[in-house]
């Protein structure tokens, strides 16, 4: 079997991740163009990597003859275009979250990787964490039975720079957009209504910029499961991660991950240490994963674990979100477009 | 110090409880008389805790002369009325929850109490479990911080006949009732407004009942706390309660309790106990701690822990997450009368 | 059916606990007579209870003409001497471990009660932990299969005064005698070999008292497992009382209990509380369970639970225990005369 | 910086495991050349892994020019002869453990070592694991004060061929070796007695080559304190690894590590994952952190973390416990040669 040649597009810290993680863990893909703006730091990481293919231009990567397929790991508002030229060109196609923040953009999207009969994968890291996907296998076992309430907690440990949320398209689009994959991948049934009750607890600069930082998150799916998520920009302690799903069979759970598992017994009390504070640190396995999930799904003619449709729909339960916190009520998602 | 005389009216399951309890685990409790319109049953009871006075009729129990205060445990719709007899005789009182499903019926019922000058506790037990006890006192000596979410999970390990839902109130006000005085009780702050999104999963027949058996509650509070509480009938493991609040300093936690903590490891997976499935197994500690609460408060004259306004204020949040069902959407508490 | 009527000799601290057990917690028992020479105290105790009969004199209560059994709680060395007196009288005996310091004692003992016709309960009340006694039977519902390593870690929250270990026949006769009973009773076999290492690392008193305080203690069985246990007179974080088997099947742990289950997440870590610190209280449950038996087995005539050679076993263990230590050697049982 | 070149002598399984992880892990390092007598092995190791010197005969790996340390992963029995032609060929040497089974021949070696003035460390991979570096750590910034009794479980999830166990050394020689360097790596003090109780209970074959399956190990520390090692040659729930070290300020223990963290609940109990069952997905991490520290010590010319000393302190005890086996008596440390 020849590898899968890959060209990434952007080097800021999620391609870093990618490249470390194509280079060193995935067999079967060799890392061979790499493109960013900022040409200078793009340099150093493909020395490093030993990558000979270096642009401050994109489209030097998706037209390159030896790419195979572009991985996007550019700002937001660029992958949308980038899918479109990447599928016109018959490249495949691995792009981070989210598709874009317009529903509209995403299905352009979509239509134009069909119809040039390539492959697209969105970028959810998640469903590929050994603990996120032991419960969903469980579930789809019937382990539980039929799934009647979704618990999810996502706190994260600091919150990003004020300046952040206001492009970001807010804390539903850039952070809960993961746990609302999450819910849909676990539960295996769409969603059909959001609430949101939420609040700016963590810092007022965040509201002032027109987000919130702390959310409850009320869902209503297809198969008449209900499921809650909660957020917060700020958790003391450290990167919180946890579900569980109760149905009319059982319960399963998954905790966070954690550095060691000591625990210290003194006349003080037990102490253990806290969970791993930072993504790449909790997900680390998740990325190569997710990326061998990818290469192996375009080598050998394969479906996707996670296609156009989850890019868009997990942005559709956003804006209702997004909705439901502006007019304080519940949202159907057939209210969004 | 004398003992405190108690009058105990109603020997059903809870007046069981309280009448064991109270004779072999509140030494300065002293059960001189029991009323029971079944009144055989009222008879075996007394002659196995050494009881003297036994009687069909309540009124005998409110009037005998020895009797300081009486521990009412009789069907709901008889609650407010025995209070205000018991109030207008000058006994003090010790009342099941809830004390009534009318916000008028209760807060004349607190009326008559603040008039007679005696006292009157509401039954809200699970307040002296020392899991949840610790969790309070945790939050109050500051060790969340702000508090910025409450999290209540509280399932039955099986569901009432459907019959009783109709006469209970229905699964907010016989149930969750519980969960809303832990919220207020946690959180330390009063509730504002509810959303509640429901359903009936666990038995068609409690639907045609006009009830639900599976709801996420939302709640907004006075000091800017956002909390959700999940409650299911039916859990097949086992009665499961845990709360956790999260604030800006930290979060706190509060597992199930457990029969024993055994650990089994074979080659099909580690097992544990299932927990304790019962809420007089459960809150075992917690029936006697509250009992020895009410002896205290009334033979000390100190104020009573859970007193009228909490037994009113719990119903009010039942009500309007009864209203959130009806109509769809978030119900301040002030629409509630 | 009618009450056993129990006649307790000694109201030391051990006294106490079963009198309020016996009184509060065993429906089936009726404390008629109580005995110690310092007066004053029992009859307070008595008073306390409703007891009627006090006396400074033992054999008043032996002989006392109500009393079916006596419950002996005095010091060590005055039990085998009222076991025999009270057989003799025709009375069943429940007696505090140990029995005594001499196997030969012991014996006789046995032959009296065995003459009598009477029955012997040795108060091994961690076999009716809910903890250990599940662990034990797993083991003997074959969970395990064959029983390979036994571990008992065993240690006390403080260390008894220097002058304690003098009279009480020191460390493994007054502590470690549990856990030989306890090693008995999991593995379902008898001990054949001990080994011990022992140190004395808590507090030099003890040395110079000439006994040790902390221990690792090898044991074979008859049926070819090896276990072990470790003992300290201190440990800073409390009580510390867990057991793990392993065997050809699988293993079983028990771990401690602990008044509550919260856990604390802070920006130092995780958090929780110590173990139950006091043997009262890890052990409220099984002193109950342990009278009840007692008093189950008497009114009905079964076997006791732990009979007397359960006592003397654990204290011919406890001797070879001595003896390794004071030769350096692994000892054989049938060394112990 | 330059990058360290290696030589790997010996490609069987720990031989591509350090091999793996030299290349994907360790960036400071590059394998330049492999030796190993099954030369068609090496090759394809050699074509997967990009190294292009590859060679039947460990000579031409040690006087390699561009090596500038070894790797040595050969049978035992060689350990000591590559060691000393390495030193004496001035390459600085990474020799997996035992170094020997004779204390005579490993001394030898080291005085070779030291004569060439190379650098020596030998694999004892399990001082690089988090969770037993953690317990390290914190010993070592006294936060259990005083060490004073020290546990260690180590069980592996299947026993080797009885052929095996007869050239490894025996258990105590190619099993508890990591245990008895795990002893004087927490405890921070040298053994200086040992004590061993063994039995043959998982495999009778491993009995008659002449080698013991089950033990409990008893070690006595210069400091004072005492540890216990309990092993088994089968564990039917896996790979179980644990320690505790208890001391006069309290307790550290490090539990196993396992593939997810999920719970199961079903009506049946709680359920959880097994630990995971291979020594190299448990000790992944540990491999990586080990040979980062070899290559650190030699480019940045600091001592090593594991030296030769350590390689023939844990020889020394393993004699010892097949001494102690065969005398059935305590040997002390300074008895072996």
């Amino acid at each position: 079997m020849t590898k899968l040649k890959l060209g990434v597009i952007g080097t800021g810290r999620i391609g870093k991740v990618h490249i470390a993680t194509l280079v060193q863990s995935v067999p079967d893909a060799e890392v061979v163009a790499v493109a960013d703006i900022n040409i200078e730091g793009a340099k150093i990481l493909a020395a490093q990597f030993g990558i000979s293919f270096v642009t401050p231009d994109y489209k030097n990567v998706i037209n390159h003859p030896e790419v195979d397929a572009v991985v996007i790991c550019s700002p937001t508002d660029t992958h949308a275009k980038y899918i479109v030229e990447a599928a016109q060109a018959g490249k495949h196609i691995f792009c981070e979250k989210p598709v874009d923040l317009s529903l509209a953009v995403i299905r352009n999207a979509i239509d134009e990787v069909e119809k040039a009969g390539v492959k697209l994968m969105v970028g959810f890291n998640r469903r590929f964490d050994p603990n996120f996907k032991k419960v969903h296998d469980m579930v789809k076992a019937g382990k539980v039975g039929e799934p009647n309430i979704l618990k999810i907690t996502s706190r994260d440990p600091a919150p990003p720079p004020a300046e952040y949320v206001a492009v970001s398209g807010g804390m539903f689009l850039d952070m809960t957009i993961h746990d609302f994959d999450m819910a849909r991948y676990i539960v295996g049934s769409e969603v059909t209504e959001v609430y949101v009750k939420a609040a700016v607890l963590v810092d007022p600069a965040i509201g002032e910029a027109g987000d919130v930082d702390t959310a409850i998150i009320t869902l209503t799916f297809e198969n008449g499961a209900i499921g809650v998520i909660d957020n917060s920009r700020k958790a003391v302690y450290g990167y919180d991660q946890r579900v569980e799903i109760f149905g009319s069979k059982g319960m399963v759970s998954a905790d966070n991950n954690f550095p060691d598992n000591h625990r210290y017994f003194s006349s003080e009390g037990i102490q253990g240490s806290l969970p791993l504070n930072f993504f790449m640190d909790r997900y680390l396995d998740a990325y190569s994963t997710e990326l061998k999930a990818f290469c192996d799904a375009v080598i050998h003619d394969k479906p996707v674990p996670v296609g156009g449709q989850d890019g868009l729909l997990s942005v559709a339960i956003g804006l209702a979100a997004k909705k439901s916190v502006a007019e304080g009520r519940p949202v159907k998602l057939n209210e969004i477009r």
